[in-house]
């Protein structure tokens, strides 16, 4: 059986299982404390060139979206999200459990427009009855997209220009950020990110790691006692080495970013072997996840030596699948792959 | 100065107003047991003719909304509701601070269609990634509207069948509907509402009381220690008798119709001079809020005499504005107004 | 009949309900912007020596509570209180609805302590675990307190000085603040609490109106917007006139003080009776409640005549009862409960 | 360097790790679908002999218990829990933060006891006041407790029939529960407690795990949709094979039995040469914790060769101190610790 299902199929990337054999007979502190958690902070402040940052470790994507968001808002503000957000949609209402709309606009390829979101924030101040509406209090996009798409630098620029002229943080969901910024379109570093953002992760569960997405709060602006908001919200391990460990060794000789590179790769020849077999791509994604249409007999054929998302139904003949690569994926893969198609 | 800005401008009805008059010195039992409260519950099950109905008093719609909507939602769950539902733009994200989605659907003429409520039911329960989204727990509707529009018999038949056909409760705001049911285009009346609803309320601030709402379970329904989440949502006064007097004498010789019914009357008339003199209306509303499109110079003009509610700016020379009538509206404010226009 | 059981029995005061009938016929701004509500707001910040104070008008004990408690605090924050404290007995836990924790002190006569308070504070920051554990945030009294107890002046700057040294806002709730200002042995004035407390508020709904609270934050320190935060907890009325003309004759003539005075002189005379009668105070509260141990074929024989609250049992043979006055308690009926005690 | 500081300084247990290594490769479905997980549950189900249960993996245990005492509470109910209990000291606040009051009662030893219990229910259930006040929802215990003690199988049967007879649940806190089974002394094992909970977590992050707790409904009786309340607690972990893949290691062979087994002996050796040379306990306990008190001179001079933890401080010249071992506890660990006693 082939796996193009997902980037979190398999364990640890070895570069991270090897740090977790060699530091398991380690005595270290706990709750955040241990030396491999201080020493992946600076390294991640070094990578991000934000030598004030304040970094946290939490375990996965939704604890700390809600950690982030709920810790960052006043209890009268709301969230600003593309209609397509990961915490608009598959959150499972993680965000409003914490007592926070996420006040959706529309989306452009699972991108929020900085225009759009300007209109928005004019016609909440503009509005007479403001006071009895849910205040726009923060800015979330993903990078990449849900539908993986990537923001131009322009892009995240006007996006961060509104946020700052109306005084609201921007928070960047970087899930696959890796992937991102391994990108050779992209023209977005992690530099430009932590220049550009109040507050983003770099992702661990999608990118090499078991578990892990690391919090970056790159101006030293971190909310107060922010370690007691993941400590109440359930985020915080005893055993803060195994997050530590895995982001130790992500960001140790470009482990992090050469194995994002391997996805970006293989996926980058599976499109261009899907274009040439005349595929029909839903959105034009450039990272590790491609969105394809295919009729539903191929769809069946296919599955019995794939396995691929389900995405969503086109018409009554036709299905959008998603095949993802990740760091794991090899060139023997895509050639089983290429058989197949 | 005329006033048609909205209907709650004025203090109590003179039915209920005399009421409290004669009420006042009598020593009566706090926190729901009084003897007023006890009558009024009596009366409103009678005039929905629904003998089991559980009745129960608070002071406003927004806490209205929140302690009935949290009350009988599970944690996992939402509430679906029309875009330009009230809960869902004029609430300040109340729904939201006690944990809860609010699912806005699009709406057409500030309603929600019962088929829109199945297809979207129909497509969450058939997303195999379900378990990771809000369940919807719950259908929000507004009668009459936030455009003051009204469901006729036949649309809620087929959202209460919706709703029954996936075992959720149909909650109608029923902040105005006094003036839903004494709109003579309507075949809607509060026994259809009784029937066909899982709860419901009838407005009292904006139908002549000073304040209160009846929150009606029809079928003894309520959840389980509703009393006590009233009290933990705030929602509970000491002094019960204030809502139950003047419930009590809006239920006794038919006042709360008849009042309502002057409202509808004025609306009636005011939408005829409005159409005679080729006033452009912004929607269709039968009852006692009209939605018109002024030029922004007859605006600035007609402000200097007459109060009215802003709505929107229709584009850069045109704004929707609100013309709403009341219990206490008179033919000579209409008088007034038609010299005026 | 004869009614001792509690200080919310009737209706309003006459001067109240005079208030009340004088203006309900005019057409006044909804949401808090009526003239009354600003009237009132005037006389409260003369009447305080407060003249930066901001006012807020809600309608009841639970909902302050609330919403002042979680409008002011972190989400990682608690209210230290008495373990006797309204919000932590009798208030079917809203604080923890709105997220966050009461953290109870003992009590003396239902009376925080400057010195327990300042150790608790002591060990809380001494704590290396501290991180993990819920900071207090605010200290929260009642002025009476539940058992109609009164604090010193030189108790409440004992707290008041706590508090300041270590930056946390003390809040009074003055459910029934006007007895305790008229009780002659208190040395406690508006003014007083107004200068030593950071938010307070003037109990309406127990000393002569059908409801309403008056919240004043003495020095301009309200937390921002939070006029949104009212109306996110459901505590905001549309014809807010209801409670501000309320106010506005209670803080004209200085209603509000002699309503209070008539229940402290009626219960000073009640308190005399009962001494020369031999009954056994359970507590010595000076204010408008008063709390009596009787047997229980004593109570039994009471009751047939006498409407008085149970409190506890204290033994097998024995019962606490409380016999409050109020604003509406005449001598008549004093001199019917002397025949009968 | 010794260590006695705590049972989760260092990573997983060899069992645990080389199960990590050897499934690293393989590919598993993710959110709790991966076939160790389900192998995992299947082994807890037969070692706590409730063929019925429903077993959920989470990550730590302030999350397990906010994600549990939440998912089983009304919104109107609190949980019991011993003054001394970790909801109630050490976890900032997580269940007030989901809504809920923690109703804490006098501990013995840590314990809480089942009169205690039954008399706090029948004076709740026995007020008039009781729906102005939080109802009792739950009672939560941990074995071991806090301070390291057990309850008898006598006083778990007391505590489950009080529980019983008033229908509410018992929830068991297992974070160590693993020691507490292994103790020679104790007559309480799992069978036992999932016969007389209703709930409760098996510990894997101080028992050789990573990090990981397994909850357990014996009887087939998790609230309904407990999955996407994982979810939106931020419980989720997208690799839950993670957690699936340590439980199934710790589930064979008796692994988990075994190292809690050498916990416990390590600990029965510390506590008799602690005793031989006179050291006075703080407290009487069995398990894997013991509590010592120390003049502060010892400690100071302990100090310099082993790391244990600062309890609290029992007068001006004494500090109790806790020794803890693990499974990683090594009798060159405690002879080296001898010497230095």
């Amino acid at each position: 059986m082939l796996y193009f299902e997902n980037d979190y199929t398999e364990g640890a990337c070895s570069a991270v299982l090897e740090a977790l054999i060699r530091t398991n007979g380690e005595k270290l502190a706990p709750y955040g404390d241990d030396a491999y958690s201080l020493s992946a902070k600076e390294k991640i402040r070094e990578i991000c060139a934000a030598p004030e940052a304040e970094v946290y470790f939490l375990t996965g994507g939704t604890q700390t979206n809600k950690t982030v968001i709920a810790g960052m808002l006043q209890s009268y503000e709301g969230v600003i999200a593309a209609q397509t957000g990961h915490i608009n949609c598959h959150e499972a209402g993680a965000i409003e459990l914490s007592g926070h709309k996420v006040l959706a606009l529309p989306h452009r390829d699972g991108k929020l427009d900085a225009g759009e979101v300007e209109r928005f924030l004019g016609t909440f101040w503009g509005d007479e009855a403001h006071e009895h509406m849910v205040f726009p209090g923060m800015v979330y996009i993903s990078h990449p997209t849900e539908y993986g798409t990537l923001y131009t630098k322009a892009e995240l620029e006007a996006l961060s220009a509104v946020c700052r002229a109306n005084n609201i943080p921007l928070f960047l969901d970087g899930a696959r950020i890796g992937y991102g910024v391994m990108t050779p379109e992209s023209d977005v570093s992690l530099v430009d990110i932590a220049a550009l953002c109040d507050v983003f992760y770099i992702g661990g569960t999608k990118v090499g790691a078991l578990c892990g997405e690391a919090v970056v709060f790159p101006r030293n602006n971190a909310p107060k006692h922010f370690k007691t908001m993941i400590k109440q919200n359930g985020a915080m391990l005893a055993k803060s080495r195994l997050v530590g460990v895995q982001f130790d060794a992500l960001f140790t000789d470009n482990v992090y970013f050469r194995i994002a590179e391997n996805a970006i790769t293989k996926a980058c020849r599976l499109r261009k072997i899907l274009a040439e077999k005349n595929y029909r791509f839903f959105i034009d994604s450039p990272t590790n996840q491609i969105f394809v249409i295919l009729s539903d007999e191929k769809l069946a054929e296919l599955r019995k030596n794939v396995v691929i998302s389900f995405w969503e139904k086109l018409d009554e003949r036709h299905t959008v699948v998603r095949f993802a690569t990740s760091w794991a994926t090899t060139d023997e893969d895509v050639d089983e792959l290429e058989k197949l198609l």
